[in-house]
């Protein structure tokens, strides 16, 4: 049947009943559809039958342009289309037992709403391209790739499940400030601002002011903000800038308790994460979503030496694991524990800052943790001192300058409640989590010593 | 009756009953309760009697301290709690005429937590502090009072209930980079970071890259993020930091489609936050949360030059209306259609930045908007140019140099969907909503000209 329009194709009354291809089902038959998205492949028959794909957010879908059946200019406006232009386009849906899905639309309409350049600067359609740098350079083009997009809704949906974690434990979201005065971990690998005729640094996380609204009766805070690192190393998990998920909670009875929320606020987030993404997940990744055993496996720093020395790398007691270490103690947590994730406690004091709180009967130890996953740090938490003098005392232990610290002292003369929290990071996480090798590849536009664009 | 211990109060044990405050009701009267919190008054009645409120994040309760009803050395004990203190209290729940909430807890065993300096720095106690600026330098006392704190909870909440608006909406939540290669909304009033042996700005908005999204097929994305502005202004409603809620929609059928939805977000928001605050709002700021009418009245800017030249401020058109001129639409708004909202349409192309898409018949203007609330700009908004060439064409009309911009044009030479999208700053809103007079009260860390502590 020739389709014959009355009028011209009025762009604002079609986008306003635009539909997702999602909604082009074998049982909606003979019903007339406005779609819009990227054209993804167009393929000739002949002179007379043309098959585009087109794709948005939720899918992808087959149109047909039929000579007889479509008036003639819009199959001379067909031949502009390029690849990667988007379309609005007014069809019927039509089953097929030869489309994919069973079902493919019949163009009446359409109109190209931005027109793609015939070559695209680098190979962005079926597969990812090899070179990581040629993809983050081209980022939006590299995004379209549902595998690369995927990413992104997955790490969307982990904060939202996290949140909603937060939220049902009665925690606050906090917005403390990025520009700061003096470095908030210490002086090394902080970002200088110029600050009008001051020098400001970038906050390498939010510690100091989430334990400043503990110190104001907030009592459980959480914050999802970028924290900033002036990291020199170029390595496949190093970053500049990422997100940071914090929390800082008053009146933990123990270090445990504070480690079980974290477990809790993995396993509620990943199960909701699994439930609504594992199908794609093992379609695209090739794996599966992963959600901790509980409780997850628990070592002792000391236990985590011992461990180290039967593997061959031997330590001092408090020193620092490093990579190797961590890499080392995740293979142990899969033979041992049969468990990707893996806490660490009771870090040694010169393993961590001033600011965590020493057990009684230990000097040299901190109610510490760090969250290993498949041998990676994803997290850093502590109990925190909140005693004034012990907390100066701690800071001169260090050897660090009192004066410059005042400010963050005060928070704890004046009556603070104990509390503990952690610092996270989400890419670390999602990286590992579908295997991603990089973590440029989880951060949508991802900072290092050498790229600051796009 | 006189309590026996058997053994010493064991604080773990304790913190790991806690309860709130809140749970203190004549109901529960013989029960037993644990709590925790700040001392915020302390009365003694001659030597046998002691009068303690303890306050937490839901609210206060009075504690009483008997000789003959409790031991002697714990009376000994209260004597040393100074005011701000935290306690933490092992009491029965009693029912009592005389105290405020009809219920009071007599005190068993308590300990102090963490001992304030029995001199506060400044007067925390009842009122705020009249002076902004001490209080800002002692942030984490002035939040200890009710008022100030609910602000931050109140804010909180907006956040919240934004996100489930848009989530609702089908929008996903995108984490940009702040730190910038380029300064992103061309080059004034943009910090500058020394980025190794670069140099690197800070994101004025996420403008640039929540159009990359578009581009990349997320359709419909939004970020609640830090933006940075090097304001020299030192003024009432300017600082250099704060959250910027910021939305970006493909295929939008017109602009007063994307009018619509940051009005029908606000409604949800404030509708929400009126359910849960407004008793709180009215009693602790004296006023009502301010829900908008449906549809806000909206005008052009041709229209608001008329107006404003009634009002006796003259303006060529084109010329920027200020804050002056702002304020004068705030009060038309309010006098002609009783709404302390207006949406202002149809900017002029001198009074946007280069991107704003321009009508097809008057490429003098934009279709763009901005809102107004009780005289303030809150939010600026538009439909995005996404034609390569026209884009070109505008951004030279501005006199800008083309190839620093290339990455951010190159997201529109190979097919980018129609979009438009707006920035809002909820401390604007909620500084106006809870009338307080200056941002900086609305904003946790407040950053300026001359503040960068705490």
């Amino acid at each position: 049947m020739l389709i014959i329009k009355d009028e011209p194709m009025n762009l604002e009354e079609l986008l306003s009943i635009r539909q997702m291809t999602c909604k082009v089902t074998p049982d909606g038959d003979g019903q007339e559809i406005v779609l819009c998205g990227f054209v993804t492949n167009i393929r000739n028959v002949g002179k007379n039958l043309k098959f585009i794909i087109l794709e948005d957010r939720d899918g992808d879908v087959q149109l047909i342009a039929k000579r007889g059946e479509i008036e003639e200019n819009y199959l001379e406006l067909a031949d502009k289309i390029t690849s990667q232009s988007v379309i609005c386009v007014k069809g019927i849906i039509t089953k097929s037992e030869k489309s994919k899905r069973g079902v493919e639309v019949k163009i009446q309409e359409f109109q190209i709403l931005s027109r793609s350049e015939p070559a695209l600067p680098s190979d962005i359609s079926g597969d990812t391209h090899p070179d990581l740098s040629t993809r983050l350079d081209w980022r939006h083009l590299d995004l379209r790739n549902k595998r690369n997009q995927t990413i992104f809704m997955i790490s969307s949906d982990f904060l939202k499940y996290s949140r909603e974690f937060f939220e049902k434990e009665g925690l606050i979201e906090i917005n403390t400030s990025k520009l700061i005065g003096i470095p908030s971990e210490g002086g090394a690998e902080v970002f200088e601002v110029k600050y009008f005729d001051k020098k400001a640094f970038l906050a390498q996380s939010p510690q100091l002011y989430k334990q400043m609204a503990i110190s104001s009766g907030f009592e459980k805070v959480y914050e999802i903000a970028p924290v900033f690192r002036a990291e020199k190393s170029f390595t496949a998990r190093h970053v500049t800038e990422f997100i940071s998920l914090d929390v800082e909670v008053a009146y933990w009875p123990s270090l445990s308790d504070l480690i079980d929320f974290q477990e809790s606020m993995l396993v509620y987030a990943l199960t909701k994460l699994k439930e609504k993404w594992n199908d794609n997940v093992k379609e695209l990744f090739d794996v599966e979503i992963d959600i901790p055993p509980q409780p997850i496996p628990r070592i002792t720093m000391d236990q985590a030496y011992e461990i180290l020395k039967e593997k061959g790398l031997e330590l001092e007691k408090g020193d620092d694991i490093g990579t190797q270490g961590e890499k080392l103690l995740g293979e142990v947590a899969l033979e041992k524990y049969n468990s990707d994730y893996l806490f660490v406690t009771h870090y040694y004091f010169t393993q961590r800052p001033f600011y965590h709180m020493k057990p009684e009967d230990n000097t040299e130890l901190t109610l510490s943790f760090d969250l290993l996953y498949k041998g990676a740090e994803t997290t850093t938490g502590a109990l925190r001192e909140h005693n004034y003098e012990t907390l100066v005392m701690q800071a001169k232990e260090k050897e660090l300058e009192i004066e410059p610290l005042a400010f963050y002292l005060n928070f704890f003369k004046y009556g603070c409640p104990p509390h503990g929290g952690f610092g996270f990071g989400p890419a670390r996480l999602i990286m590992k989590l579908l295997n991603l090798g990089n973590i440029r590849e989880a951060i949508m536009l991802p900072r290092d010593t050498h790229r600051l664009h796009p």
